[in-house]
């Protein structure tokens, strides 16, 4: 959510040259997306991203993203989709890092979705699982359940001061879910990270959806699980049924939901929560109070979490 | 350099309502200017930028500023100028801070300037003189030479860190400057701050000057000895004095300098050097080590400071 890689005027106008997108008309760092370096253009050809990536994505997944995302976009999901410089290459290299120019999404995110929000990212995330259906790569959950046990483990120790109990409340829940997880519901690529502030909206209509550097292969009923938690909660934490029932109506939609994936969404709902619990709670604890981005605080999912943890049906999440 | 303030898109879009200026299609934070808080709005009227003023810009000087960008615009200098809502008002107020919008100027900043460059600048820092002659409000110099000896005060028992005999370096210049500093050169409003990533460029020709924050009342000739410090040396701190004779040439063609504004230029350069080395002193020993904005290095001006001690006139700046 910073610049952390300033590039020199000369630097970007060599750069950009290669992808023929006409003058430069101007450049700003912008704040958006994981921890990458992130570029506005302005060109006589339109708006364009440069994202510089950093230490934080895999160097090795990036084909994986920038392919999905052109992907996707060929099959008609609104999302941004990598240029090709002259040697038709999408990933290339700046400033010492890996480096790609992707087209400009226009819209603005919400940070109070309304119902109708949450339909309308229903009915984008289920097309884009069917789009993803056919795309040739493949990338492991680096952050799937596999994962959650051994992050805790380091930073345990520190998590009650979160919250008193936090250690014992996570360490029954990772139990519950390891014994509980389901294991043959239907699979495919996954946004995994399909936050309101990576969906645009113009004019009340979803415009596009952005940020794929958490996208991989998992369980399609995770990534709504993963909305659940996102778009249906109001800021007091209370689940509201409404938006839920509109999210898995809109998704419905498009994708029909299987009995097993209804029957398993409290359990990734779960899941889910702890996904972002465990990994806001290592951001809170190793995060430096003078830095200039502050983490998110991860007692907003412990909160969703106890919501879940008494859910018994799908009846409860609106359907 | 940073966003310091998120705005929520509600909120936004209800803010900008008032100017007219169209439908919003995307705002992102940028990453620009001094300490405030920074939006690169598009919308169906073209592009403006949204600023939150935080709190190291004074409240009571934002009439002075925006009516400084607003005389300028009027007067030719290609400049944000701001825009206006639906009460005639430029200073607004959003997320609880003080908050304008301002026209967007395209171009692009150079990290390493040509002579052309130099010319341009010159010429463009002349025409801004000429043109704020006739603006109405006035601002002292928060940063002018009664301000460096009482700013030493505060660290100067910490300066050695950053370079052994830093301290003797400082008091000995401060107490040339007290005697030597000339009080009878022509003054009017001055930028204050035009450093390259304060002109933006187009094609090769200058296209607007932005960063108006600093601007204030003060020796005309003393923003021309900021401009020689900021655009005229290069990366190992020589003086490149075939730039500094395209600034002076440059200036001199639109607002020709009188015969004891070239005399005074070497003291005004010290005093610019030691201006912008006690800032950069005061940044760099309280600056947070693991803060996401790196200082600005102090050490540059001290080298920039060393060759202004050993020039005896503007001969050696290159007219």
């Amino acid at each position: 959510m910073a610049v952390y890689t300033e590039v020199p005027d000369e630097a970007l106008v060599r750069f950009i040259e290669r992808y023929g997108l006409g003058e430069l008309r101007s450049f700003k760092g912008i704040a958006e997306g994981v921890e990458n370096t992130n570029y506005l253009l302005q060109t006589s050809k339109g708006s364009f991203i440069l994202t510089l990536y950093e230490k934080r994505v895999a160097r090795s997944d990036l084909p994986f993203f920038l392919g999905l995302m052109e992907h996707l976009a060929e099959a008609g999901v609104s999302c941004p989709t990598p240029m090709h410089d002259d040697r038709g290459q999408a990933l290339s290299q700046l400033c010492g890092r890996p480096a790609a120019v992707i087209s400009f999404l226009p819209g603005v995110s919400v940070s109070a979705p309304s119902v109708a929000h949450c339909a309308a990212v229903g009915q984008a995330l289920a097309q884009l699982h069917l789009a993803g259906a056919s795309y040739g790569l493949r990338r492991e959950n680096a952050l799937g359940p596999e994962a959650w046990a051994p992050m805790f483990a380091q930073f345990s120790y520190r998590s009650d001061e979160i919250q008193p109990g936090l250690r014992t409340v996570v360490e029954q829940e990772l139990l519950v879910l390891q014994a509980g997880w389901p294991r043959d519901l239907p699979e495919g690529v996954i946004h995994a990270d399909l936050f309101p502030d990576n969906v645009f909206f113009l004019g009340g209509a979803l415009s596009g959806l952005i940020d794929f550097y958490f996208a991989c292969w998992d369980a399609l009923a995770y990534d709504i699980a993963i909305c659940l938690n996102a778009w249906c909660f109001e800021k007091d934490f209370t689940f509201n049924r409404e938006k839920g029932r509109a999210l898995l109506t809109g998704y419905s939609a498009a994708r029909p939901l299987q009995a097993r994936e209804l029957d398993a969404m409290p359990v990734l709902a779960r899941g889910a929560a702890m996904r972002f619990l465990l990994t806001r709670t290592h951001d809170w604890l190793h995060h430096d109070s003078n830095a200039l981005v502050s983490p998110h605080d991860p007692r907003d999912y412990v909160a969703r979490l106890k919501f879940h943890q008494q859910v018994a049906s799908i009846a409860e999440y609106g359907l």
